[in-house]
C-alpha cells in the first residue's frame, strides 16, 4: 500500500488537510513539511523500526511529526502528557524508546524524566523544526502488518501495557467507520481529544485516508468548539461525555447547525440524562464502544436507534464481529457474558508481553474483559467494565495501578480503590486503606504521596481508613463491594 | 470477514437493499431469500468451490441467486447473454462449470448450448425458485483470497480468458470507490449495466457492503432511467458513453436534479462532445478507467477536473497505484508507455491459464497492454487500448477473436479486423479479407458465417476484400494500418 500522505497529496493536493486557529495547510503542504521533517529526524539517527516517543499536544506540528515518522518507518510511542515523570520514565523504558520528542510546554516534565533516565536522547519540537535535514530514503510503501504506534493502556497488574497498533489496524478502523458514518468530500472532523489517545490519533489518520479536513484544537475549550461548530464548518466531532456536557452547558438555548452530522460519543458510559438532552436538541449522537486494543470504535449506535435502544452501544461495525462468551460458550440474546470481538482492527498484542497478549487474544478473538449482553436484535449493552476499570472524564484508571502506589507508603498494609459516581467526571477514584498496626498517617500525606507518582486524574479524591477490606474465600479483593463500606468518615 | 449480506442484514435489516419496478426488498428480506435459495441450490449438489455458470439478466432474483451462491461458497461464472451458443459452450467448458442457471428468456439459447454439451446440468431460475430447499451449512465467513466469480474477457489469442475475481478484489474496489466518491446512507445506485459485466456486478456487491439501495433496471431504457433520476431517488449511476448519449437525447432540454451526485462513465473512450455536453448541463461526470482484471475502476477523473484536464482518466484511486513503463523503465511525466497498475483490486489471474497470467502480472503489477502517459500533475491520458481492442457500446471486442472465426471459412486465406469510428457506438468492427486464389464468397455469407459463431456486437458491419494485408517485417499483422486501406468498395 502506498504511503497514505504521499498518495493523498498526489490525489487531492489542494484540499485543506489541517486547520488550527488562523492556519490552514493543504495536503501538498503537509506532505512537503512532513518529508522535510523526516529528513530532520534522520539527523538524530532515527530510522526504520526505531521507537520514538512523543510528549506533544494537539497541533499542526505534532501531525507533521507523526507523518515524518511514518516516512521514516519509525514506530511512534504516544505518551499521555498528564502522567508523572515517574510513570513516563517507566513507559519510555518499557517501550524501548530511543528518543523522546517533546513540546516546549513539557520542558519541565521532560527535565524530570531525564533524571530517571539520563541516557535518553531528547529533542524539543521547536529545535527540531529549525534544523536543516539530511538526505535520507523515505518510506513510500506501507505494510499493513507493520506497527504504526504504541499506546499505553493501564493494566490489571499495576503496570501499563503498550498496545501495538499496526497500519492495518488504523486502515480498517477508518474504512469501517466510513462505511458506518458515510463520507463526504466536504467533511471536517474536529479534533479535541488528545492525539496521544487512540480516539485522537485515529482522527489524524482518517483525515489523510479520507482526504478531509481535520480542525485541530490544542485543548478542550467548549467556547471555541461551539464557535467552530456554529460557523458551520465542522461536520464531525469525537468527544467524551464530560466534554459534551460542557459544550451543551455553554451552548445554552442555542442549537447546532445541521452541518454537524455526527457527534461520536465514546470513552465510557454515557449518563442517561445526557443522551436525553442530546435527543431533545436533535444532536446526531453516535454512542460508541471501543478501546485502544481495537484502534477506537468497534461498535456504534446511530441516532436512529437512540430512542429505540437507549443505553445500547449498538452493533459491531462492518466488517467487525462481536459475541458474548461465558464459560467458553457463546451466549444467547439476553444472556450475560464477556464481550469478545474480532476484526482486522484488533491489536497484534502488547509490546514485549507475550503472556498477556495470549491471555486476551485467542483464535483471533479479543477477550475485552468487559461484561455485557446482546438483545434480540443484536444490540450490545455493557454491564460492567473490565477489571473494575474506572473511567473518569474519558481517561481509564485501573484500580490495581493506584493500589500498587498506595501500598508503597510505609504506613499502609492494604489498599483498595474503586470508582465513585460523579456528576461531572462520570466516575472518580476513591481509596480504602488499612494501616499497619500502630501506624498513623494523614489523608493529605497519602494524597501527596500518590500525586508524586501518579497522574492527577488517577489520584483518589478521598481516602477512607478501614479495619478490613472485603475479600472472597481465596483472599481476592472484591473491589465492587468497596463502595458498600460507604458512608464512612473521610480519612 | 463475515458474510457481507448476513452482516449487512444484521446491521441495517430495514433499509431497502433492492428496488425493481414496484418491488422493493429490505436487506433482511434479501438475506432470508438468499439463504433459502442457497438451500434450493444445494439440492443440485452445489457446494463450496463448485463453479456455477449464470445466464441471467438484471433482476431481483439474479441478485438473490448471487448471494445464495456466496452462502454456499460456490464460484459464479458470469456469462454474457449476447454471446452465441458456440461461444457460451466453450466458456462453460473452459470454466469447469458444473451447472448452468438460466433465466426463462434464454431458454432457447440454453437448449442450443445443451447440444454442444449434453452432459451439462441446467436449471432455470423459475424452477429453482419454486423448489423446497434442503438443510445445508451456510458460509458465514468470507476469505478475501477466495475466488468470488469468473468473468470472461476476450483475449488476444482468439479465445477468451476467465478472469478470477476474489472477494478481496471486490472489497477493495468498493472501499476505494467509497473513499473517492464519498458515501451517504441515502445513496441509491442505479444498475443498468448488465450484471455479467464487472461494472454491473460490482454495484450489486457495493450495495451490500455500503448498505445502500440498488435500483435494478432489467435493460437499458433511457426513458425509464431518466424518470427514476428525475424523481430524485437515484444518486449514482454507472453508464457507458452510448448510454449517456441516449439519456441526454431523451432528456431534451430538461435537467437532472442535484440529487444525482455521480455519473460514473466507463467502458472505453468518451467522445469529447459528450464530455462538453455533460459539463454544460452540470452533470457530475466521473470519467473512469478500468477493466475486468481490476474489478472495475482503477482510475477516475472527478467533475472538478473535467474542464482542467479534458480527456484524462484521472488518477489511481486510494490506495491503488499506476505507472507508465516502457522497455522495463518507469517513464517520466509526458512520456508514453504501457499503463501498469497495482492494488488489492487486481485479479489473481486467469483461470487455468498460468502462462497468460504470468505474462501480464509481474511482481504484483498488472501490465494492462494499454498505452498512455501521465501529465506533470499525475493525471492519466490513454492513447491506445490494449492489443488493438475495439470498444463498441461498452463491450470489448478483440480483433484476434473475430479474425479466428473468419479464418475458419473455407474461402478465406487471411483476415484482419479493426475498429472504425462510429457516432453511435464509439467504434464498430470492420473486416479486411484476402480470399484464397480462385475462391469467391459473398459478403452476406461471411456475415452469416460470423453471426453463427459470434455475438452480434462482434460481427463486422462491413467486409472488405483486399489483395494484401499490411504486415511488418516479421509478417505480423499491423491492424492499426488496416483502416488506411479505406475507402474501399464494401465487399
Amino acid at each position: 500500500m502506498p504511503n497514505w500522505l504521499s498518495k493523498r497529496a498526489l490525489l487531492t493536493p489542494e484540499r485543506i488537510a489541517l486547520r488550527a486557529g488562523d492556519h490552514a495547510w493543504t495536503f501538498a503542504e503537509l506532505n512537503q513539511r512532513s518529508q522535510r521533517t523526516a529528513q530532520r529526524l534522520a539527523q538524530f539517527g532515527i530510522k526504520k523500526d526505531d521507537h520514538v516517543a512523543l510528549l506533544v499536544q494537539n497541533s499542526l506540528q505534532s501531525v507533521e511529526i507523526f507523518h515524518a515518522l511514518e516516512y521514516l518507518g519509525a514506530v511512534m510511542v504516544l505518551l499521555n502528557t498528564r502522567l508523572t515523570p515517574y510513570e513516563l520514565a517507566w513507559q519510555l523504558q518499557d517501550a524501548s524508546a530511543v528518543c523522546l520528542i517533546y513540546d516546549h510546554d513539557y520542558q519541565e516534565l521532560t527535565t524530570k524524566i531525564k533524571l530517571h533516565d539520563p541516557g535518553l536522547q531528547i529533542v524539543s519540537t521547536t529545535e527540531l523544526l529549525k534544523l536543516h535535514g539530511i538526505s535520507v530514503p523515505l518510506s513510500h510503501e506501507f505494510t499493513l502488518d507493520h506497527v504504526h504506534s504504541i499506546i499505553y493502556t493501564s493494566g490489571t497488574t499495576g503496570h501499563p501495557k503498550g498496545v501495538m497498533l499496526t497500519y492495518g489496524n488504523y486502515w480498517w478502523s477508518a474504512v469501517a467507520s466510513a462505511i458506518n458514518l458515510g463520507l463526504n468530500v466536504n467533511d471536517c472532523w474536529l479534533l479535541c481529544l488528545p492525539v496521544f489517545h487512540v480516539g485522537g490519533l485515529s482522527i489524524v489518520i482518517r483525515g489523510v485516508i479520507y482526504g478531509i479536513t481535520v480542525e485541530i484544537h490544542p485543548q478542550f475549550d467548549p467556547v471555541k468548539i461551539n464557535e467552530s461548530i456554529r460557523q458551520g464548518r465542522v461536520t464531525m466531532i469525537s468527544v467524551v461525555s464530560v466534554m459534551l456536557t460542557k459544550m451543551l452547558q455553554e451552548l445554552g438555548h442555542a442549537s447546532y447547525p445541521t452541518s454537524l452530522r455526527c457527534v461520536l460519543l465514546g470513552g465510557g458510559p454515557v449518563p442517561r440524562t445526557l443522551l436525553e438532552q442530546g435527543e431533545q436538541r436533535n444532536i446526531p449522537l453516535f454512542q460508541t464502544y471501543g478501546m485502544t486494543e481495537t484502534a477506537s470504535q468497534i461498535a456504534t449506535l446511530g441516532p436512529d436507534y437512540l430512542r429505540l435502544k437507549p443505553g445500547s452501544a449498538g452493533k459491531a461495525l462492518f466488517p467487525f464481529r462481536l459475541k458474548i462468551i461465558k464459560g467458553g460458550i457463546e451466549q444467547m440474546p439476553g444472556e450475560e457474558g464477556e464481550i469478545v470481538v474480532k476484526g482486522p482492527n484488533v491489536t497484534k498484542g502488547y509490546y514485549r508481553k507475550q503472556a498477556e497478549t495470549e491471555n486476551v487474544i485467542r483464535d483471533g478473538w479479543l477477550y475485552t474483559g468487559d461484561w455485557g449482553y446482546l438483545d434480540e436484535d443484536g444490540f450490545l449493552y455493557l454491564l460492567d467494565r473490565r477489571e473494575d476499570l474506572i473511567i473518569s472524564g474519558g481517561e481509564n484508571i485501573y484500580p490495581a495501578e493506584v493500589e500498587s502506589v498506595i501500598l508503597k507508603h510505609p504506613a499502609v498494609e492494604e489498599a483498595g480503590v474503586a470508582g465513585r459516581e460523579d456528576q461531572k467526571w462520570g466516575q472518580v477514584p476513591v481509596a480504602f486503606v488499612k494501616l499497619k498496626t500502630g501506624e498513623q498517617v494523614k489523608k493529605e500525606d497519602l494524597f501527596l504521596f500518590c500525586r508524586q507518582r501518579l497522574a492527577g486524574y488517577k489520584v483518589p479524591i478521598a481516602f477512607y481508613f478501614v479495619n478490613e477490606l472485603p475479600r472472597n474465600a481465596t483472599n481476592k479483593l472484591l473491589r465492587r463491594r468497596l463502595l458498600d463500606l460507604l458512608p464512612l468518615k473521610d480519612g
